[in-house]
């Protein structure tokens, strides 16, 4: 393997591992206990699944991969906080979201060769890529992995111990 | 810059945001502040400071970059739960430790060619390493920046909304 692709496939490694074990740190709690929150005043473990599905559909725009799946959930669990809004899915609705969307995103990521990853995202003009090239489609994939590391660190405190 | 740098350089600029994320939300805090916990019955943020502070002090180790600094804080914030062990430190010098660490580690790493990315690290073997290249050092540096991303989620709970 040419070493621009392994170290594309490293990071895909870090994305589907992190996408994993979020799933299984839900499949943990039943659905009455997603209304639990992380910390004493913190989102629920429903709003933080909502927000995550959101996120991650909105993938399928910012990689030019087609119509994402379920826009309708931004405006519940991106541009609201929690509680703003009463929850417009029921928790299994939400997680068949989930799976659906990361499903179908790690499908495409498995087609993508390093020049897939090495292009500019929607997010980001003609102009701006061109003066930093860094802004490319690997660095989104750091930034939600991250992203995802950094709300699976919370759901994992609403575990029983 | 070749493709193979320029992945690597996004995927720095990630650990760098992160660490810089974190000290950030640590200079928040009082060092009073740094004996709350994340969560009711959780680990203390002196903890997850000693806990990170550790980590990734070994990956001079694991990088073949020289000795470590602080092997001392393995035994209190890796090999025990948080208030096992009473703390060897005070806040004012585990903070340094943490500035120490990473400032070094991050001078190291800008050092790095791809090549150097690339290779094994010290807790794989050649055998290991010759059946999976995926098991390089580009890969340790995705699994600590997601670490460090998944305790700054739980850091973040503590601070006064």
């Amino acid at each position: 393997m040419a070493n621009e692709e392994l170290l594309c496939t490293v990071a895909l490694n870090s994305w589907k591992l992190t996408v994993g074990r979020f799933s299984q740190t839900l499949a943990a709690f039943t659905d009455e206990q997603l209304q639990k929150q992380v910390a004493p005043g913190r989102n629920r473990l429903f709003y933080l699944l909502g927000h995550l599905t959101a996120v991650h559909d909105r993938l399928f725009t910012m990689f030019d991969l087609g119509e994402r799946l379920y826009p309708e959930l931004d405006e519940h669990y991106i541009s609201n906080p929690d509680k703003a809004l009463p929850d417009p899915v029921s928790a299994a609705d939400l997680r068949n979201s989930w799976t659906e969307v990361n499903a179908r995103l790690i499908a495409a990521f498995d087609r993508f060769s390093s020049q897939d990853w090495l292009k500019k995202h929607a997010a980001v003009s003609e102009e701006d890529f061109a003066k930093d090239p860094a802004r490319n489609r690997f660095a989104v994939l750091q930034s939600r992995t991250n992203h995802l590391s950094f709300h699976l660190g919370q759901v994992i405190l609403a575990k029983e111990k």
